[in-house]
Order: C-alpha cells, then sequence, then structure tokens
C-alpha cells in the first residue's frame, strides 16, 4: 500500500462522501469488484471499512519526521477486498481484481477519559486505493477526495516505482502487514529486491 | 473496549495460539459465537482479525504516559464480530452474543523504507475480549495470554465500573470508534453518563 504522503502534498479533506457510504450502507455484502466511470478515475469502494483489516501505521513516511508537523498527527488504515484476502492466505500473491484502500484519520489526544496517547478522528482526511486489474494495465493507484470518484495517478508518479522498488509482495508493503508478511515466507513469494534490500538485517 | 492497561500491569507476551489461529484458519466464515470451557474461561476467538475492525489507537492509557515507558509503544486494534456490527448499524446498540477483541501490537519504528513514524510488529503481545452474553452475567471481559483459553477478569476489576461509568454506549468506548459514533448519535442511543461527562464540550 502506498504509505501516506507528508501532510503538505497529501491535503487535508473532510471526507464526506465516503463517510457517507461507509455509515448507510444497507447491504451486508461488501461489493469488491472495482468499477470505472471512465478511463482515468474508480469509483469508490463503498463498504471498504467491512473488508479485511491489514494494518494501521502513525505518520509512517518515506522521510525523516519533518520538523513543525508533530501536532499534525495521523492514523492510515490499510483494508483489502475479502475475495483477493482469501486469495493471498492460500497463495501468497494477489489476484486480479485486487483493491486495497488505505484511509487517513487524524490522531486525537487527550479527551474523554483517554489521558495520552491517540485515538482516531471520525472525519477522514483522505484515502487512495491500490487496485490490481489486468483489464486497466496491472497495479493503478487513485485518490479520493471526497467528491466523486477516485482520481487515477499517473504512472510516472514516484509511488509505482517506489513500490515496485520495495513492495514486499508484487509492489505491496506487506512488510507493514503482520498476518500477511509471515504467508509471504511460507509460500515463499517475498520479492527478490525486498529480499536483497533486507538481507543480513 | 477495554484500555490497553500500562505496560507493566499488562505484561508482554509473545502470543503463538492466537497467532496460529488468525494464519492458519482455513474456513472462509469466521465463527462468531463465544463459546466456554468452564465457567471462568472462554474459548479463543479462532478469526477474529476477519471480523469487522473498529480502530486502533497507540500508547492510549487512562493515566498520563508514565516516564520510562516511552520506549514500549503499542498499537491496540479492536474487532467485533459481524452479527453484532450489523446489529448495531441498525439499531445504534449491542445484541446479546456481542463480541469484542482488543489485541496489543508493538510499534516498530524505522525499518525496511519506513524512516518514520510506527508500524505494527508481527507478534501480538496480549489481547482481551468483551463479551456480552446473557447467559453468562452480560458483560464480561476475558484476558488472552496465548496460552490456551482466555481467564474471566473477575467483576470487581476496575475495568468493569470505568466502562460502567464511562462507555459512551451500554458499558463500551464507542466514543473512540470513529464510525459507530455517528450511528449511536443518530440512535440516540448514548449513555446518559456519557452525554453528562461530556456535556459543554
Amino acid at each position: 500500500m502506498h504509505f501516506k504522503l507528508p501532510v503538505a502534498a497529501f491535503g487535508v479533506f473532510v471526507f464526506g462522501v465516503l463517510a457517507a457510504s461507509v455509515h448507510g450502507a444497507a447491504k451486508p455484502e461488501a461489493e469488491t469488484v472495482p468499477s470505472y466511470p471512465d478511463a482515468t478515475h474508480m469509483n469508490t469502494p463503498v463498504d471498504y471499512r467491512e473488508w479485511i483489516y491489514l494494518s494501521t501505521g502513525l505518520d509512517m513516511s518515506y522521510a525523516p519526521r519533518i520538523a513543525g508537523t508533530a501536532n499534525h498527527s495521523m492514523f492510515d488504515n490499510v483494508f483489502v477486498n475479502p475475495e483477493a484476502y482469501r486469495y493471498f492466505k492460500q497463495n501468497g500473491v494477489w489476484p486480479d481484481k485486487t483493491v486495497m484502500v488505505l484511509e487517513v484519520r487524524g490522531a486525537e489526544g487527550a479527551a474523554s477519559i483517554n489521558k495520552s496517547g491517540h485515538f482516531q478522528s471520525e472525519s477522514l482526511m483522505g484515502a487512495e486505493a491500490h487496485v490490481k486489474d489486468n483489464s486497466r494495465g496491472g497495479w493503478t493507484f487513485y485518490s479520493f477526495d471526497g467528491n466523486g470518484p477516485g482520481t487515477l495517478i499517473p504512472k510516472a508518479a514516484d509511488c509505482y516505482s517506489c513500490h515496485e522498488a520495495h513492495g514486499a509482495v508484487d509492489t505491496t508493503f506487506v512488510q507493514f502487514y503482520p498476518t500477511l508478511m509471515p504467508i509471504a515466507r511460507d509460500k515463499k513469494t517475498l520479492s527478490t529486491a525486498y529480499q536483497r534490500e533486507n538481507s543480513g538485517k
């Protein structure tokens, strides 16, 4: 999954549409097949909060923490569609039509009876999807700001080359998903690039 | 959900049994009805990582952060069984046989390409369940250390009175679950104690 970008780049959005779809969904079963209104957009996954949870990070970044951003702590939660998760459990790799959603929420501090540490804000700050769809050229990132469908992130963007170079499995950051990493080891599906980068550690 | 206790109290366990059940589950559908080997234990929920994710906190505590514990940061992830989640979405309250599982994982720092912030450890540090079972006297906490069934936490323990006094809905900390809090507001199911405590904020 694509890390949270530095705050200034990612922007801060109140994510009304996505939040509403999460709360108001009537169907018990989530629809998980990606769909697209046109060539450069992806429809918002409706029930992704009811998919399989992979993990949460706090203020993860490719870069050392930037001075002055300490008061903008954020959580990122990652979910994957259940069909893809079940396939990964069996095989250690992602099938076609895998959809991973990363949502970003603010890290709230002291409130109610919580006196230290952080919990997650109700409002979404933004979201991204990382979608494996062979009918659309393989893995693609989409960025969601709460206003309608997500926008395709151009393939020349750094996220593609970085995921390619550092993702533990098939351009995804399985190294940060605690229940998937043992499966990838067991199935021997760790990428050559990842193994080389982490050999001797 | 029961907050993470201070590190010294909670203890640090490598959670082999629970972790193995998460990774090795063959069934696509999770079994979510609580079961008990005897009057003071609860069998480990097998597939709780495939239940509905509620939220994650970092180093949440009832007490201000204790000096000297800064290098033991921990994430707590909370899951609830799908049947209970669906009932809550419709009604804003928890049904009989609600099972909430809180798992604790270490907060890892710089590793792989992550240069700042935190991601979650593969090994579990411990887990607790908060179970509403009217055949067993209502809400009950169980503590899991990875060695067999969970152990009932006696009803005189502080967690019961604290959840009773401060939980936003039916002795549970819905105030820290970002997608449930709007439902509770909408359904007007916030507890009187919570509303009184938070009035004027």
